[in-house]
């Protein structure tokens, strides 16, 4: 077993106008707002010919989750029947890796991208950047 | 910051007909084999409610990469210009997260399930499991 196995290293942050939880969307949608990824310096050869109009998954690490959580409401309407969160979004669940599909708006290299939407709170730390590809759709 | 920030827990492993990382393909596609995710009976509450035919996305901790590489040539061809690993779908990444969409064949309560396909090499751990939403086409 190597030393860091399963210890995710932060790549980046979210700047974004999403102050608040309460502020996030349930699901995201066009209608989340566009954020900056600002990436660490460190990390900002990965992402070379990265280009503008590309789409992208945005993994995120949801600090503010509860990872003791297995089952909930779905969209948090207790209304919903409780199923178990890895049939849902939920944020709350043992590893809380967010998954954002969304859009490079703009680059400002180095390592800086502007992205929408992207429904995630002000602060949330960045662990990985994926291309969509087509056997995602 | 809590102490087990950024560490992931493992919730399962992949068992699959694919014993080396030679044989898994560049890209998941229709061609990947079966295979059962099996996961740990202390979270297979978190399973609740999942159905055959589920799509699904489920995320990996690919363990035999390399996260010091920043830049590749993508599908591992030298013919192909160098480029950052965030715009490829490389294993070999700062955070090897596998991304796999797959759907439920059948399910074994309370906590084995098979789906197809599956690119991952045997024994690779599992982090965590979430539906596809339409917002990922």
């Amino acid at each position: 077993m190597i030393p860091d196995a399963f210890q995710l290293r932060q790549i980046g942050i979210i700047r974004s106008e999403l102050k608040d939880i309460d502020d996030c969307p349930h699901q995201e949608s066009e209608d989340a707002p566009e954020a900056w990824i600002e990436v660490d310096p460190a990390y900002s050869d990965a992402l070379e010919g990265l280009e503008v109009g590309a789409e992208i998954l945005v993994l995120t690490w949801l600090h503010l989750a509860d990872r003791s959580t297995l089952r909930v409401h779905p969209r948090g309407n207790p209304e919903n029947p409780m199923r178990g969160v890895f049939g849902t979004r939920s944020p709350d669940r043992p590893n809380p890796i967010g998954l954002h599909r969304t859009r490079v708006m703009s680059l400002d290299p180095p390592y800086r991208l502007r992205v929408q939407p992207l429904g995630a709170v002000d602060r949330t730390p960045v662990v990985d950047i994926k291309p969509v590809l087509s056997g995602d759709r």
